[in-house]
């Protein structure tokens, strides 16, 4: 294979990701056919064939391609700066990111496939213990500097973290443009009362 | 109709719902006909049809029990007492309940067609403007009687507590058994901090 050809491969399976990604946010996997995914592609059916054999083909990749962008942003946390700083860095470039691509879209969908689909599944799974990992290990190392209090669970702190993107993702989709925005600095004052050393809170 | 008939309506009602909420949350709402519904309920069409005339119809039979239940878990909010041990037994028996009715399992897929389905979606954002509202007031409350910080912004927080709930709810699914339970204290713990008058935190 020369270079340009490469290119051209790789150019093409990047108009049926994008062009499934349209389809899946609009109809659903179950409601997407292949067919409608050339459709939107612009591509014929043996052309789109060639990149991927099936539906379940370009979910992966879809899947696969968020893993690695998600692997992008989170390599932020590895540098060593302000913990905090470097976390809402990376949590609303990753919320932005999500909205703009339409993944917030379907990540009801994807989450909804994974509770049935077992390859889904283990993709889903995968690639958030890989964030969960990513920022568990930041949190470690802010508390072992003194940055974030010292009687915090780091995994506790780490699952609800977690579980607040979930929530503000799915709730994208279902909120006006710049909503995120008009949130940002409310969260990040709670998360920082959240986190950072000091007196306030009860142990139960 | 007699208080038996009314009884025996109410009874089979309650049979097609709890039925379809399993079907729905194996296979989806697309993926399940109203006679695998009959069956699961184990009912002749007829009869079913005699309470349900269409899918649609059950859908939103399921969203205003989903309400009614709400509301009876968020009124305890209304009560007068401390209002963050108010909000975690309300919030943890709502998550309870979800996880144990089978709701958790199909959030993922209301969210989805709330996406698409302008009733569903109409239904949706109903029941959750009602919580919001009722969570932003029992927070107010406590903000004025001084039991929550007096610089936080009631609509974030109420935002934000959302969010983390829906983000919970969306992993109960995937979650083992007792998950919640472990979680909980420390829950307590971090949403105490966020909230709880004092000096942590930073205005940014």
């Amino acid at each position: 294979m020369t270079a340009a050809q490469a290119q051209q491969a790789s150019d093409g399976r990047r108009r049926v990701l994008e062009a499934a990604v349209m389809c899946f946010a609009r109809a659903g996997f179950h409601g997407t056919s292949m067919q409608e995914i050339c459709g939107e592609a612009k591509m014929s059916p043996g052309a789109l064939y060639r990149y991927f054999p099936s539906k379940d083909a370009i979910i992966e990749a879809i899947a696969e391609e968020e893993r690695k962008r998600n692997a992008q942003i989170l390599a932020r946390l590895d540098v060593d700066e302000n913990v905090l700083d470097a976390f809402f860095e990376t949590g609303f470039t990753f919320l932005r990111e999500v909205t703009r691509t339409g993944q917030a879209a379907l990540c009801a969908e994807v989450m909804t496939e994974a509770q049935r689909n077992p390859r889904i599944r283990e993709i889903f799974e995968r690639n958030r213990t890989e964030a969960h990992g990513k920022l568990a290990d930041a949190l470690a190392r802010a508390q072992a500097r003194g940055e974030i209090d010292a009687t915090l669970d780091i995994e506790a702190v780490t699952k609800t973290l977690m579980a607040l993107g979930d929530g503000l993702i799915m709730r994208m989709p279902f909120e006006p443009d710049g909503a995120l925005d008009q949130l940002e600095p409310q969260l990040r004052f709670l998360i920082g009362r959240m986190l950072m050393p000091g007196t306030t809170g009860q142990r139960s």
